[in-house]
């Protein structure tokens, strides 16, 4: 369905498709709408900040997946397009993507989980 | 599975609710730009513009709907509203709504259709 985004066959090329992190950008501030009108219980829209992407990417460890001199906006488009990218490829659907979301505690925390649990399920 | 949206028993309401429209907001975006990243063969991140929503809305004649006296901001809301309410209630999936987006043709012509498709499968 999505013959847009090619299959790539590592994740360097992933976390460096700008392209892809300006979609991701938009399916990420869905999903975590989504997941926070769920634990509120009453609907919400919300814009994730790249600063909580870029620590949740650097918990999950993949900061070594990425060039040596590289920022936080780059970190935070490099989560973005994991998690879309898992999506499209149907190895994360949005109900397991929320579920991961919904749970409590650190958000970072809660994301740095999405992002590995992304990592494992797409297969390069 | 989305219980926190109340199950309305009139398009008024649907139209009238703002946090709906705050998760609307981001679901338009996302499946906006689904449908821009499949029409353009790479991915891409857009956000719509009220404008452009106000305008579908109108087109769509469903201004009748709200009180007289509101301005385009809150049309742009209540497109929105109705949008991810179609979703959310599982009376158009996104597969659905892509189609739509993905016809060639004037924008707020699209979406005015996306909004009356939207409309017609919700059961009030």
């Amino acid at each position: 369905m999505f013959t847009f985004v090619p299959q790539y066959e590592s994740l360097n090329e992933v976390l460096m498709d700008q392209k892809l992190a300006s979609l991701g950008d938009a399916y990420v501030n869905f999903l975590y709408s989504l997941a926070l009108s769920k634990k509120k219980g009453e609907a919400t829209g919300i814009k994730v900040k790249g600063r909580l992407l870029a620590d949740a990417f650097k918990r999950a460890e993949l900061r070594k997946f990425l060039p040596s001199r590289i920022d936080r906006h780059k970190m935070a488009d490099a989560a973005e397009a994991l998690i879309v990218y898992a999506w499209i490829r149907g190895s994360m659907t949005m109900e397991e993507g929320l579920e991961i979301l919904e749970q409590n505690g650190d958000e970072a925390e809660v994301l740095s989980l999405l992002l590995l649990t992304a990592k494992k399920k797409v297969e390069f």
